[in-house]
């Protein structure tokens, strides 16, 4: 029986979840890139409490991984409107910390609000589960999941996004499309569909919509304003905003909360003592807080599934060398809820003068945005030419496609980087150093491939003991074999 | 051991089946869609014994939702010759009753004709299962399944198929194509290839198979009649009926059988008098008739596998409010055949003046067919265009793509609909009402995002009781809260 | 317990294995396909010591089923140097034998060498697992996975490789590319990239690349000599070999070992003398010289999979009957790691003017090399039009996409092919013999779809009892029923 389960184990893992990425490809030739850039935001949407930058989707390089970045920033008190996109979306918090919450359709309301102020006779409130984020924690956004964040700290929040249009889960074309709950802003990609002719669109809204004049942009927003009235059984006055007519300015997709937002969440204080809360299991049978909650086997799984995962800086890493730096990484093996998403990141650390060896990712493509400090990078396509030889600095992003070759080496103090990996387990295959390809090889097999005499093969297969990040120069000890 | 297989189970749910479709996406720009329409079949192609409608799969609604609709009418005796098709398909019965067969390649003919009329000497028939079939049903049919229908009833039988041509299981492209094993007309979807030019392919096959003269269109008549004397041991003269030369007239996929089929089946009136049948496992071991069977396990699991499951009208209801009407859904959680196809389907039935609220398929396209009565439905993008805002009627169609916002309001007595979704495990996101994406926010979340007061986000929270049906207004117990 | 385990599996493999391709659809249009070819190979690449001949993969049967083909011949002596591919590969020997090896990226260097020439002092070599492989061999390479190869025999090597470039595994575009690690040759696919403008890449890389004057191919030879300096920790005169600068002569992607490679590899007389051994488990526990490997979980289950599976002329039939000839399949079911790769292939062998029944792929293409002799094949699309009718001879490939029906008759004393299938899980119904979908009609739908009599239907029915191959003619035994 253990075998069997054993045996049925190994083919999820092999056949359906090891090597697979469950991706669409790109378009015929997106691929055949010639030269890559880094680039910065493009855009800058501003809004009452914050501003949202995005990367042209439609550029070569993005088309290829078949991704949308965008970046937002959340000022004190600042709240972004509830929306859901069309793909699953990772979130990198690159600076400050907040809470946000997320739908799960069909779970139950679990945070009950006391009774305030003396109101009796108020019925208390009763919503989903609201999460904390800080500095380096990797948000897990499922399709079509919709979520809002709010900055309750002086630190304005940076919060780097990706969305992976390509995905299977996204059936609509490569657009990445938010949907937005309010509001009368428009959503942030659609300035880049090729076909969206404003004022055709426009003047087509206006004579289907006439009685209404709404320009506004949420999905509510869409709606005939009886069939609201019915849906929601409110009177028309409210109707109107939710559909956000006569909204006061022009607010956008982040508003100000005057005076703060007051929502049940658990103590921060407890959250930012127990940096690693999230390594350990939500709740065993013992814990009497966890019994208090009754819940049935979906629950578990499904509703109480968790969302984020600390990689930054202050978590425990998976490489490190003091010398060279350190790595962290969240695959769905650490982090469940990639294996919905497909999609996996890791935080990198590079001292200065420090490198992380050539090397391709087998099976994703790699969005590497840069967090802090710069660094000379190299990436090789198949035909071995240099399709990128420039540094990467922060607030850039670099996209490595799947099979390309790529080094870094660090010019500043201490670089940070996030990279995106469009499969939940990523795979590497390192070109030099312990546990590379060549060093895998027979060193005969070494001497012919390169030409190379046997003394020289040994020198390439086994001077650089490092595996993956290799200390500046200065401080190598040298091997001669 | 529990635990394990129980993580398995997650994974397996998680990772693969819940949230994942298995689907191609559109090709680019091809759901940008600024207007939807409610369509009738653009075309009709008569029969011998009933006739065949297409909905044009080259329209942009179809085209984004990667799926070809048909529509099927066989008159009594008729009998839908044998056929195959490049992607899932999921059949829902209209109107009327009647037998079908499909062909598991590979298993066992287990249906064994009794002796005839005293010719003792005849070898007794065997063949594959017989299914019948009745008004609700939905039929799964798998990729490339042979598969036959026949009306043995007085009222025609109309029959609504839905090819998902987007399927993973399609490795063609996107045309849907159905390979008929006998007679000489062309598959129904062949009129709409762009690049057919009818004379040109004419010629070149004319000038291939001068010495056939053959102008038949199904898989067998394309093949050099050696060819077929050889792979059936048979005559020259049995070959060219095979090929289906000389066919008196042009019979069309629909033939009509003189005098009625007489096939061996289970007896009608049991399968009447047990709607739910489909509801218990086919087989316990106690079972007598099910022990003279032999089987081994390959048998049980694919050979024998259920292929009907009744959502119409008459079958038990999921959701159900006797003002407002109900909803049965099929997933691959009760109709374990659908999680072949990544296919699922609804059947909705809505009072007058009831409407079901504003909601969003977070991880399918929805296709909604009319059966009966008119609605008026509203569909919504993510820029908050209306995109549709009209009468669905009996017998039409409209193309819902993922993540758009709809709601309706039934205008007749009974607007009865059939939804096909493109996902087997569909989940929904409500907007407005009990279990809705509003309801699951905190008052204070929607207080700001809808820059309402307290009070009323009270009543956008809490006024609409129902969970996805609401009654008509007049009858609406009004909440002030 | 058993049930919940069976259930899973059941699940499993009809879910997520048994129909499903988990590949990307080709482009709109690409599988109308009017007429097919039998194409030999369309350029060749000289190497030093072999060469490489490729068909043009932007044909639109090729991009119908979206696949690469090429042959790779290695005279004596000759080492393929590494690569990897953007896609899964399947490898057939057609005609020698040798060795080769594949890296495992993070797995152990198991294979250890034996001091050699009483040099006490010079550590020993590791490297990973060898494998010899022989004529009828299929070798399975998963995504980015390096392998090279090597002939110490006399005979020259042969091997076709199937490179599935629409699969999923694939998340670049449906170019084939292949990732030289060393040599200055391009990349055999590089040619047929339609934006590629040779000129215009050289004068971009020159620009790039001043200070180098590097013309190499392999990945090694884009990156910076001090990128490979600092991650190799090598001088100089080392890195300019890995990045194959002044290479005397072009050698191209085979090179002659002048000499012979002497690696470490298992004895192989042992191998030739059980070509049966992949059929064993390669390890029990009671085997003393398994105990001696302390593996972990991880290693038994990746690391140390089998790669090879010989289906060739001297392996035990699947089907075989002695005057029609036999078939030889491996599926994932039989060679796990195709699970993998989502690819499976079919050894055939047919005697002289033996057939094949008219028969169709349920969920795969299939790509028909002809290793030896002819025969004469046709292939008939959903219009029932014959997309080829004509010889097939040793050396041509014929692709049969999915659904479309295709017969062979050997005209040659014994004609032998290897069928790449593009699902690892083949299904085909046959329309012919015993156990084909015509076999599991009832007589009556039979008699009524094809207008015979009853007495034609059952010879229709009945007259072959053979399932797959049929014997000449002349020594059929009739059947008259």
């Amino acid at each position: 029986m253990a075998k069997l389960v054993l045996s049925l184990c190994f083919l999820l893992f092999s056949g359906c979840c090891f090597a697979f990425s469950f991706r669409e490809q790109p378009q015929q030739n997106e691929c055949q890139i010639q030269r890559l850039n880094a680039l910065k935001p493009d855009n800058r949407i501003e809004s009452e409490g914050g501003f949202i930058e995005t990367w042209n989707p439609n550029n070569k390089p993005f088309q290829c991984a078949g991704v949308a970045l965008s970046r937002c920033t959340l000022n004190r008190n600042a709240l972004r409107r509830p929306s859901y996109t069309n793909a699953p979306q990772e979130i990198y918090i690159q600076q400050g910390s907040g809470i946000f919450g997320m739908i799960f359709p069909g779970c139950p309301s679990t945070f009950e609000e006391p009774q305030q102020k003396g109101q009796s006779s108020r019925p208390q409130d009763r919503h989903q589960k609201i999460y904390h984020f800080r500095e380096g924690d990797l948000i897990a956004v499922p399709t079509g999941f919709a979520y809002w964040m709010y900055n309750n700290e002086d630190t304005p929040v940076v919060a780097v996004s990706l969305i992976d249009t390509n995905s299977f889960q996204n059936q609509l074309d490569q657009m990445p499309r938010r949907f937005y709950l309010a509001g009368n802003q428009e959503q942030e990609f659609l300035q880049y569909q090729p076909q969206k002719q404003q004022g055709g669109t426009q003047s087509q809204k206006g004579k289907r919509q006439q009685e209404e004049e709404n320009e506004g942009g949420s999905i509510l927003s869409g709606f005939a304003p009886e069939f609201l009235e019915h849906a929601f059984v409110v009177d028309r006055q409210i109707v109107r905003k939710l559909q956000g007519e006569n909204e006061e300015e022009e607010k956008g997709a982040i508003v100000t909360v005057k005076g703060g937002l007051s929502v049940i969440s658990p103590p921060t204080e407890e959250q930012q003592q127990r940096p690693e809360e999230e390594e350990k299991p939500d709740c065993d049978e013992k814990d009497k807080h966890c019994q208090s909650q009754s819940r049935n086997g979906i629950d578990e799984t499904i509703c109480t599934m968790r969302l984020r995962h600390n990689i930054g800086q202050t978590s425990s890493p998976d490489i490190f060398n003091p010398q060279a730096g350190s790595i962290t990484t969240a695959t769905s093996l650490d982090f469940p809820a990639l294996s919905w998403l497909k999609l996996s990141a890791q935080f990198g650390s590079l001292r200065k003068n420090a490198m992380f060896v050539p090397h391709y990712n087998l099976n994703a493509n790699s969005i590497i945005y840069a967090l802090n400090g710069r660094a000379l990078v190299q990436v090789v396509n198949c035909n071995g030419e240099r399709v990128f030889d420039g540094e990467l600095q922060e607030g850039q992003v670099l996209i490595v496609p799947q099979n390309f070759a790529v080094a870094a080496r660090s010019q500043s103090d201490n670089f940070e980087y996030v990279s995106f990996k469009t499969n939940d387990r990523p795979s590497i295959g390192n070109l030099a150093g312990a546990n590379s390809l060549l060093n895998a090889l027979p060193e005969e097999v070494i001497q012919q491939t390169f030409n190379l005499r046997r003394q020289q093969a040994r020198q390439v297969k086994n001077n650089n003991p490092f595996s993956f990040l290799v200390p500046p120069k200065e401080s190598q000890r040298r091997v001669v074999a």
